[in-house]
Order: structure tokens, then C-alpha cells, then sequence
């Protein structure tokens, strides 16, 4: 089975598409750009959303849903934003189908045309801060912490599955606060709680930084993101925090009246993930055996696979140590499939990232024994029926910080420091990773940077010691290394 | 608090209206026809969510997701199917807006206009089994029980918030079997999860039964449904599970090898519940004061009132009751606001349907009892703070089991058992509710029924039994009675 895959040095890009089908994770639809999400990845987001839901909740925020469609004129309301979002996207024109005159099927009513166009939503600030200014009176409403849960399509040129779809899944935060201190208090908050998700739950270490002014959301004073880097050596923004300053209130008129009765604009934020992160997910960890997931977010985490086939003496092993890890809150299958044979059981799992696979043999019952197999680094070991369900406990908390060890250890080994351009080009040619290097803080560098290598500024570190030098392609002044990368 | 609301008798929509914007559940937005759920209403819409997937999951059913988008050509592939679903729909037809060459805004780009339009979904039907066709190959495919949560637009004319907006959630199962008696097994099933959930949760009961073929699906063989009573005494279609026999498959040639080697058409059901839900619990329960929630689906379940106001003793016995509900799974909320006065906030409680109260001034303290307050009956007790979490957990239970009996003895009052035409117009204009009644079998009759009565044919109940009869408009035989109502 493991044979269908693409190795990593040989196609890293075939790699994931192949891992994404086999895996069964997702696949393209009939609708150019739209993706459908199979059972086992939408587990697996699922997984991911439910925890980021707690996160969301454990910091006093709640959900609520908006519309779909965002009338046209909104979009225009904020100057930035209409640049950023208004070009690609899908645009209702109509509102009615009718039986084609001239033959079979159906056309659009040209009678049933929309007075003003709807744009399917590609973000949600302009709906959202329209119905803000309803909510809003007093310094008393305030903060507002809302989430959403939804789909959301951006007209993309070129997609591919959970790295850039025309339409997605994410959640996006959209929150209302009286002052400008307590609105970037929650950006980084927010920027910190999808870090702690990002690592503790992805496995997956991420840079947490800000944006360059041209990398920025569009209408945003400010975008705090988490970077990560996958195993081709190409940074993948994962997460996003922006400071909105009072450009959304000023564009809908969402103003409140302070303890002082005075009138002021409100201070906005917004953040979002989305299905991008499976793609993170898989690309950090798997493997060319296929699907590499971190226990805490793998739909499965244990299989357990009678050997030859099943039979009452093996399954009734099997049931009792299914129960006990249930007992733990261990999610926990047996592969009761009669037909399949274990070496292709074993591969079948191996695709699927399941983290531990049981075999439970005859001979092995007799000595009181199963053999445990580890999905991350492949190794097998005999151990005791006695106890096993601790074992397996103890051993999906070692998979889980091994998993993060390694991508640490991955990214550790490719973070370069350099202070020439050549430098810079050399790594980026032959190493890959992220770059720190000096750059005089102007666009007009970032873009030919850009242009020359095809490499962006992925963030200023939050952490960045501030440091004189020289900018690495104009030689001008810098006052502290930013993080360079090839990215997603 | 409660004079803002109209009591039901003196307008029963205004009332329903009233509470949905008073309790802050959801509101109309910019966009004609689509709702913003507020989050205490979503809140609600959670836990019934929530507790659905449950339900699909226990009964072996997975989610997955599939794209917003529906080719235009695909809904004309189910004869009948596009009949019920092409009329009246969001039609994307460009995928780009630019600057307004005459001026300031965005304008739909004429070059951008998509080469086959797109529909946003109406229902999946079409863009799952044309998926479905990969997917299926041979019996050990099948079944197939796959789920999805999602949004769906119908362009309805007159919309009321949640009971028919342009934009509704919902879920929509889509099972594939081999055998036209497995998939009405499941057909089957799926209504009983939708019965059982009305009744266990949301405390409403419901009539199972099957539509006449006029209030099909479109697309649909057998059509199975709920059927909950409201207080103005109109019925409320409250899901429905539809066997679709080899409709869509021979629309999407999805064929599959059977034990024997041979093709056949696979077999199709399709099950749905949407936000429409929420209007069915308001109405249900709900009275002049506000909206009243079965403490299983309600957010909050219990709210602690410090009387007059906090203070360091009162919080800290407070504290304590939280704690004990908290470790028997009650949500509960304490009101810490210190500057409205308790009547104010027991108004406010019992506008958001809260459904026990807990009151604690000093002199209680004293005495070592707490005033208790049910939002169901109004009543209101002093019971001891010895044992007061058990007390509650009982309440709790009382009262969804009280919801449930007021509104099966409202049910069972309001349906009637008519022979004659007369005898049925008056029951309608005098009473409402059901009509149990016999009907010829015929769409001719049904239809007349309607336009001179504006009822219609809510159910042929599961459990009905037969009988010879004479139908009522025309006189003609009729085998068992059906359950008329003027529904939502």
C-alpha cells in the first residue's frame, strides 16, 4: 500500500496530494476549487475545532453565526478591505432558475435579478460590524467576544486541497472593546491561544510574530500571526490575529458612550483558522508511509489488529483492553475485517497516522504478551497483557511530545542567521527554512526580496532582540532580524 | 421587562416575534430574508446540535462536508427534484467584482462571469451522489452513513426568524444501502432519532408518520416526518427522513457490484432538522413572560441572584452552591451585576427562559435556606442549603418532565376526531390543532381541502389504524383516518 505513495524526495507536492486521497482526507469536487471533506479528515478537524471551541469558550468568548452574504456595498466601505477582498470572489446576481425555454434543463430567470449584488462572504468583518453598531450603545456592552464557526470563499486561482480552496472551513473571532490597550491585549491573547493549540494539540512549534505592513490583513493596523515550517523547508502561516484599530467602527458608525457619557469609536479585532491547519497538520508530521497525526487530534488513536483474523479466544482479549482504554477516554477500534490479511491491515493503518496498532496473536496470548507498534518512529515491542492499558496511556503522551521534539528539532536545524545577500540565497537554495536576516523595514525591499527569491517576510518575532545592522539587500540601516521564508 | 412583550392571545406572531428579539435570540439582518443568531440563541442551537450528533453517532453515522456550490446542470438531473429545488435559489453567476470605472465602489466584472452558474445549495442531494459515485464500487461500500452540518439557502418570499429564512442550518444525513429494505430501515430509524430527540430534549412531543405523496420531497419516494403542535394550535413540521429509492442513483449512475458480481443501483435516504428547530422549542414552551427552555437544551441552567446585591458573604455561599451543581454537570451562572435592582434581573431571567432561579438575600442566610424559583410554573420556594445541589438535579428533572406532560396535554386536547366537512371547518376556525379524518387518497381532494380551509395533510401517522371510512370533502371510501392541521 505504501508502495502508491510518492516519496517526499522524490515529489514533495505529489507527496501530500498523495497522502491527502489515500488517507482518504479529502479530494477535489465537481465545483472548480471546492473540496470535499471525507469522513476521516473531517474527524480529524473536528478534533481540532472542538478543542479550539474550548480554548475560545475557556477565554470568555461565545459563538453566534452571520450571513452567508455580504451585500456588495458593504465591501466598500472600508478602502483597505474592498482592495483586499472585493476581487475574487463569488457574486450572486440572481435569485430565481426557471425551465429553458429553448430545450431541456433549466436557466437563469433573467427576471429575478437581484436590485444589489451579494458576495459570498470571504471574511466577516463588514457584516458583522454593521449588526455591531445595533449592539453597541454603552461602554457597558462591552467587551464583545464573538466567534464563528463557518465557510467562507475566496476566489483562488490556483488551489489545492486544505492549503487554498475557493471555499473553506475556519472559525473568525471578531471582538469589541472600549479601548485601544484592551483591544491588542486580545489580539495577542488570541495569537497566543492558537500558539498553545498549535503546539500542544498540532504537535507542531510555531514562531509567534507580527506582520510586515505588506503582508498585513486588509484593514488591519496591525496582523500578529504563528508561523510554522514544514518539511520541505516552506513556512506556512497558520493562524492570524489582526488589530483593526477603529477602521471597522469608523466605516459603520459603531460608536458607544464611555463612563464619562462621552461618545468614542469602538476598537475592533478579529482572528481565524481554518482547514488550511490540516494541511499543516499533515505536513509536519507524516511520513512516506502515509499520515503522520498527533494523538491528541487522531480520530483513532489505537487499533488493535487480531492476527491472523479474528477469532472468539483473540477478540475476547481484544474487547477487554478495548474497554479499559475506554475507561481512560482513549479512542479505540478492532480491525474485526475477516478478508484482509495483517501485513495489509498494517500498511491500511499505517496510511491512516493511527498512532498505536495492537496485534494480538495466538502465540503471543499464550505467552501473555501483545505486540504495540508505534506509528512515529515504527518501532515494535512485546509487552505484558498486565498493564497494557497504562502502557498505551504513558505511550500516546510519549508519541505526542516526540512528534513535537522532532518538528522542533527540524525547525532548530533549519533556521539560518545571514547577514549577506548571497548568504540568504545560498540557504534559501540549498537548505530552506526560515532566515533571519536584517532588512531596512521599507515595502519597496520587501517586494524585490520577493521578486529575487521568491522568499517573504513571514513575521518580526515577537521575541526579536533588537539589534543594529545592515539591511541585507540595500545595505541601510535595520534595527533588529526579521524571519525570512519560501512560503504557502 | 415582560410589558415589553405581546401576550399571545392578543397577537401570537408579534408574541413569538417579541420574544425571539427580547431574549436576544436572533434578529433580521442586512440582507433580506437571512437571520444573525445571537448567542444566547445560538447557545441553545449548540446543545441541540450537539446532542444530535450524538444521537447519529451512536446509531453509526460520520460527518463530513461537502462544497457550497451546486453546477447548475447537476439539480436538473432528478426530474423531479429540480421541480422542487431550481425555482427559488441563490445563483452565482461571476467570481470577481472591480472598481467602478464611473465612479467610487465595486462593480460585478463582466469578464468574470462563470462559464456554468452555480448554485448555493438548497439541499446536497445532487453534489453528494455525483461524489458517491467514486465512492461506491462494491456491496463492501455500503452502507454508506455519512452526515453533514451545513448552511442552505432557499430564496423564500416571506421569511419569519428561524421558522423560513433565506439562509437556515441545518444537518443533512445521506445514506447509500444495497437493499431498498435496509434504506427504509434507516429511513425509519432516522425518523425515530428525530422523535426521540423532540421528546427527550427538547420536551415536545411529536406525531411520527408518513406525507402524502403532495408533501413529498421533491425527489423523494416515501417521505417520513415529525409532527409537533404549537400553541396557536398549528402543526409544525419538525424533521423529516426521506427514502429516495434508486432516484438519485440512476441520476448519477451510482452502481455497485452485489455479492453475486452483478451491478445494481444503489439505494438512497436522506434525513434533515434545521434551525427551524428553534422556532418549534420557543413555541412550544414559551409563555407571556418570555421564553421557557427545557433545562436540557438550556444554556444556563440555573442563575443565583445575591439579593439586593453581591456582597462578600452572600458570593461566598453562592461560590459554594456553584461548585456542587458544577460537579453534577449543571450549568449555572451567577448574576454579579451590581446595579440593577432584583426585580429587574428576575424579569430579565425569565425572559431568557433560565429555568430555576436561586435567590439568596442575608436573612435566608440567617435562616439557611435559599428562595428557589421554577421559570415552568413560577413557583417559588425556600428550601434548605443542606442538600441543595440534590434538590436542584431533581428540580431540574421536574421540570423537563413537566414541559413535556403540559405540552402532550396540550396536544391531546387540541386534536380532534371529525367525520363530516362541516363539523371539520369548525373545529379549524374554533379550535385548531389536529384533525384526525378521513380522506379519499387522492393529491385532487387534498389540494381542495387546502384552498378552502388553508389546512393540510400533516401526516398519515405511523401507528394509524385501519378503518373504513367515507372522506370528508368527497365522500368517496377511505381506509384510515390522516391528521390535518393548517401548519407553519
Amino acid at each position: 500500500m505504501s508502495k502508491e505513495i510518492t516519496s517526499r524526495s522524490e515529489d514533495y507536492a505529489q507527496w501530500y496530494i498523495d497522502i491527502v486521497k489515500k488517507a482518504k482526507l479529502a479530494e477535489n469536487s465537481a465545483v472548480r476549487g471546492c473540496m470535499v471533506i471525507r469522513p476521516y479528515g473531517f474527524a480529524i478537524w473536528e478534533n481540532m475545532r472542538d478543542q479550539l471551541d474550548r480554548m475560545f469558550k475557556e477565554t470568555g468568548h461565545v459563538n453566534a453565526y452571520f450571513p452567508l452574504f455580504i451585500p456588495k456595498s458593504f465591501l466598500s466601505k472600508e478602502a483597505e478591505h474592498v482592495e483586499g477582498f472585493a476581487k475574487e470572489c463569488a457574486v450572486v446576481t440572481h435569485h430565481r432558475l426557471m425551465n429553458d425555454p429553448n430545450g431541456s434543463g433549466v436557466v437563469v430567470d433573467p427576471s429575478a435579478k437581484l436590485e444589489e449584488e451579494l458576495i459570498i462572504r470571504p471574511t466577516s468583518e463588514t457584516i458583522i460590524w454593521n449588526t455591531y453598531r445595533d449592539w453597541i450603545k454603552s461602554y457597558r456592552d462591552l467587551p464583545l467576544l464573538i466567534n464563528q464557526w463557518a465557510n467562507v470563499v475566496r476566489w483562488e486561482m490556483r488551489t489545492r486541497l486544505f492549503l487554498r480552496t475557493a471555499e473553506f472551513l475556519w472559525q473568525e473571532g471578531h471582538t469589541a472593546h472600549a479601548t485601544k490597550e484592551e483591544a491588542i491585549e486580545e489580539t495577542i491573547k488570541m495569537q497566543g491561544v492558537y500558539a498553545q493549540f498549535a503546539e500542544e494539540y498540532m504537535a507542531m512549534p510555531v514562531v509567534k510574530g507580527v506582520k510586515s505592513a505588506n503582508e498585513r490583513f486588509a484593514g488591519a493596523e496591525e496582523t500578529y500571526t504563528i508561523e510554522a515550517l514544514m518539511q520541505d523547508g516552506k513556512a506556512l502561516q497558520s493562524g492570524t490575529s489582526h488589530f483593526l484599530g477603529q477602521n471597522f467602527a469608523k466605516a459603520f458608525d459603531v460608536k458607544f458612550l464611555n463612563k464619562e457619557n462621552k461618545e468614542e469609536l469602538v476598537w475592533a479585532t478579529s482572528w481565524g483558522l481554518s482547514t488550511r491547519m490540516m494541511g499543516a497538520l499533515i505536513m509536519t508530521h507524516s511520513d512516506d508511509q502515509g499520515l503522520v497525526i498527533p494523538p491528541k487530534l487522531a480520530p483513532v488513536q489505537v487499533v488493535i489488529v487480531p492476527i491472523p483474523k479474528p477469532n472468539p479466544e483473540i477478540n475476547e482479549v481484544a474487547e477487554k483492553i478495548v474497554a479499559e482504554l475506554k475507561a481512560k477516554g482513549i479512542r479505540v477500534d478492532i480491525d474485526m475485517d475477516e478478508k484482509k490479511r495483517p501485513g495489509f491491515k498494517f500498511a491500511e493503518h499505517e496510511m491512516r497516522g493511527v498512532p498505536v496498532r495492537l496485534g494480538i496473536g495466538k502465540r503471543d496470548l499464550a505467552n501473555g504478551v501483545v505486540e504495540v507498534a508505534r506509528r512515529d518512529t515504527k518501532e515494535k515491542s512485546s509487552q505484558p497483557l498486565e498493564g497494557i492499558a497504562d502502557h498505551i496511556e504513558g505511550l500516546l503522551d510519549d508519541i505526542q511530545n516526540n512528534l513535537y521534539n522532532k518538528a522542533l528539532k527540524y525547525r532548530e536545524e533549519h533556521t539560518s542567521s545571514v547577514d549577506t545577500f548571497d548568504e540568504f540565497k545560498e540557504v534559501l537554495e540549498n537548505k530552506g527554512g526560515f532566515i533571519s536576516a536584517h532588512w531596512d523595514g521599507t515595502t519597496e525591499t520587501e517586494l524585490k526580496i520577493k521578486e529575487l527569491t521568491k522568499a517573504t517576510i513571514r513575521c518580526i518575532p515577537n521575541d526579536v532582540e533588537m539589534e543594529e545592522g545592515k539591511c541585507i539587500l540595500t545595505g541601510n540601516p535595520s534595527k533588529c532580524r526579521v524571519l525570512f521564508a519560501k512560503a504557502y
